[in-house]
């Protein structure tokens, strides 16, 4: 009988495959997001989709900007306070998995604790004036260059294992 | 010794796996994507990453609005015809495959015969002006829709196949 | 100027878009992963990609059976206890981020303490033997009936929103 | 007005996204993917995920071994000849598309003519005897490998470029 894999493919493959990342968030600053209510610690840029994943921190009683997720979802679990989407009816507490599909337009708001929730997203963020109006947007670039331009600043080694490479 | 696969497991899965994509595209018509120059058949659209494919028909001797490839990449398959971005020294003939990376920008020119190619597309595609200003985009959305559009008005059957259900 | 998101389409969007996925871990019981060393509470089940997200429950002082992962990565994040591979040199802590790619081989030990980490995998994990023959294999398939076999036999209501429908 | 791309990140993005992959599979030998029925032009292989895509020639009148799609799905589009699957009731001709879910068991039959179809696979191939027992598997490990052998074996250029490198 043939083998499922035999050892010369084992060997071969093993030569193949990518690296691993292995990042600890524990002692990463944190990154601002925003001009003061959001911060991230990155975990990986996945430059082949355009996703991303990060620790992302919010302060207590915000209402962040009202954005829509165009050309990809949102994956979270939420590690640290209680956070809800106005538009939405549930509360996301500590151990919430969340997936929000393409296209979902929200605006989340903080309650009296500061919120830390692990985020995967694709595609863009696109936020809205009170108009309709899109007036910024964020993508996997515009996020990387947020943590380059810090780590720059602050004279900060940047891991190149987010990369995974 | 354990099996691999039980027959349990096998008839458990078969009832829960999604229905299967079957799509002929020889008979569908082609829908317009833009005013004039392009075409396309639709084959599926995938909102849970926000990903589509279809076929895409370019008339020949156009040059296509500069665009970027936001939030997702760009992969394709040429049928017919020759094309090329006006960025690039290569040349998409008939059995070319061409991956584009998330962030690309790029505008297509065709030649002198029509261009049909299979892409699959994620993101967002977002048009500049000759300033470099965003004046349109597209997503799976504005897709389906331009779809959806052209079947109501010539009152044609939409094949749900497209969506997987 | 054309907006970049009319009013139409965005109408349009809401009814297309697929449901949200929103699960609340905290109360859900612990579902026996294997005979007694591991456990878990599935948050999703993605059928069109093969991929599924749970909380992995580990009991401490264990060695889990060598596997492969066939086709799929391993994305990780740990929330309790320390583990590590027996194959490499890092510790996965509490705020350890962990990609491993397709085709990774390793095993599992945990510490004194018990570890819970998100997990989030494609492809399947095949067991390995001590003579490296594959003697079993899970994928999406067999671990969600797990999840229906537990939650069959004790009289639990299922959730549905694991599927996004 | 904040503007959505402004043209640092333009710039930043230039440097940072991955490398495009072009490949002209007209004048690329076929490679042998079994002892005698089918042969395939590789396009690309990613190891972030474990998917990989190839032009797959089969000869006239075959049966190929019923197989499993294990944890991964299969995409095609037909370019020639007809094929169906003995467990359904649809032929691809040329201009079909084909999505099937992860799980997927089938036995591909061609006809009188040779075939040519666009696949785009993850997960493994589990090839099954008569018996419904696994005797084989093919994942992206061991499909490269067979592309490896061909083009060491005959002194052959390896496309670095099937990597996105």
């Amino acid at each position: 009988m043939k083998e499922l894999l035999d050892p010369d493919l084992i060997h071969f493959a093993e030569k193949l495959q990518l690296p691993e990342i292995v990042v600890d968030t524990k002692d990463m600053p944190w990154v601002p997001f925003d001009e003061k209510t959001c911060h991230f610690k990155p975990v990986r840029f996945d430059f082949t989709t355009g996703t991303w994943t990060y620790l992302f921190k919010i302060k207590p009683n915000q209402v962040l900007t009202r954005h829509r997720h165009t050309g990809g979802n949102v994956i979270g679990f939420n590690l640290k306070g209680q956070w809800r989407y106005a538009e939405r009816d549930w509360i996301a507490k500590p151990g919430t998995f969340i997936f929000e599909p393409p296209g979902d337009i929200h605006t989340l708001i903080t309650e009296d604790e500061e919120v830390i929730t692990l985020f995967t997203l694709g595609g863009s963020l696109q936020y809205f004036d009170e108009e309709n109006q899109i007036v910024g947007q964020d993508d996997i670039f515009s996020v990387y260059k947020k943590y380059c331009d810090f780590y720059l600043k602050y004279g900060l080694t940047m891991n190149s294992n987010l990369l995974g490479k």
